[in-house]
């Protein structure tokens, strides 16, 4: 199976925003699409999916297993270049650097081993469970408006939230400091305009949901990701992502999120880790 | 500060062991040392402590933060190069990519942000905490031989075993299936000539316990490193670090292995996650 072989159609507009053309020397051109923002500045993982779009077709491989990514500078609507490099080409996996830049300013740097999901079922150890959530009709659909921040990704996303974790948007109660609560969002996802979840574009599903740290009392600003990790288990079945976000440490002006994306049918999908700032004053 | 003056004593093994010298271009001479391996494979965190000596000298910063590393071939002993490229240089971090070449193969690919350790109490939120496990002196010092294999590198660390997790050793019940008891492996880790961890030493440290998945009844045969990922939250006080390593989900021939390692005095100093398989036979 070559790499062009598992694009999906391209009627839906993740596809559009994501595509990319093969130039020389392992270069790709692209382009951050409008509308895939908050307050102006590109989603991260919609960022990533670009790089990944890219490196995917380099690999030659159907998907990406593991993919860091460390976040240089924001993303704003416009051309974008991707630049690869192969590093090792194995059986199993192939594993690539590189770069998304825009103009001469680079963006991301992301270093990525890409092969075939596997399905294999002979030995499955789970220590784990998607998350305990109500069904999608009762949770809180995250609105576009947060604060004075319009997130425009939420017009291509739809983000059903517990509403335990929705209390940044209702007014009510955030959680943390409650018995049994967590630094933790729940919730469901799906694109708006129906394309069904595969392996590139968990790379957006990963970095879509309002951070964990909203339950905390961090001081107002940013929580700038400075590097990502996902890790692809399987191919999502169709339906609504079933997500946890949970922050468990924040010391020393940093964080991480971990998250664990499952599909509608209880399959672990990915496991996502990053590693932000709490950004001075 | 530059990386020079934090440069420790060279009178230990470890620094003896992962001391490079500058070259032009970006490049670091050094050299896999003896002693420091599993059945004659270097063991894969002392190789990035090698590349991260390196690229932390090239990034003129006195701390890995965040460090990605992909491993792309067994390191034997024997002198080594390290390539370096300064992806950003920012206030708070500089963001280098890196190799590290046995000859013409390339061992080891690592993308890693440096800086200065923060120690900022003003904000700080656990849900978590150190490892539940019995004092130093009732838990089982891990042996040098392991079934047919010798793990020379049990000569330089000492690691002491919470006794319910080293069943694998012992012949004792393995843990899983067990109620309460999950793929983990929990323990102390000292350096044998009693140099104190560092920042740097933390890449070692992050993996150098037996694989949690000694617990579950998999397959013989190695289980490959592909990714290791190690945040740095803080620099340990002198001590013995307490360790806890758990695997949660194992899937399509692939596992996750996370670490949190805490110093003598109940500090997180870091979190690592690796991404691993299980090799086919």
């Amino acid at each position: 199976m070559t790499a062009s072989e598992v694009v999906t159609t391209p009627a839906y507009e993740f596809d559009l925003a994501t595509s990319v053309t093969a130039l020389d020397d392992g270069r790709f051109a692209g382009a951050i699409a409008d509308g895939w923002d908050i307050g102006g500045n590109a989603n991260g993982g919609y960022l990533l999916a670009i790089a990944i779009s890219a490196l995917r077709e380099a690999s030659g491989r159907p998907d990406p297993i593991t993919v860091t990514a460390h976040y240089l500078a924001p993303g704003r609507p416009g051309p974008v270049e991707v630049t690869s490099e192969t590093i090792k080409t194995g059986k199993r996996l192939v594993t690539t650097s590189g770069s998304l830049w825009s103009g001469d300013r680079r963006t991301l740097q992301v270093l990525a081993a890409f092969g075939t999901v596997e399905h294999a079922d002979s030995y499955v150890y789970a220590d784990g469970a998607p998350p305990v959530m109500p069904p999608i009709e009762e949770c809180v659909f995250r609105s576009r408006q947060q604060g004075t921040v319009e997130v425009a990704i939420m017009d291509r996303l739809d983000i059903w939230l517990d509403p335990s974790c929705a209390g940044f948007q209702t007014g009510g109660p955030r959680g943390v400091g409650d018995p049994g609560h967590r630094a933790e969002m729940r919730g469901y996802v799906s694109f708006a305009d129906g394309r069904p979840w595969d392996t590139l574009s968990l790379m957006l599903a990963c970095d879509c949901f309002p951070p964990a740290v909203f339950h905390l009392d961090l001081p107002p600003g940013w929580v700038p990701t400075v590097e990502l990790t996902v890790q692809v288990r399987a191919r999502p079945a169709p339906g609504p992502l079933h997500c946890r976000f949970t922050t468990r440490y924040v010391s020393g002006d940093t964080f991480e999120e971990d998250g664990e994306l499952w599909d509608s049918t209880g399959r672990l999908v990915a496991l996502s880790r990053q590693f932000a700032l709490i950004a001075r004053a």
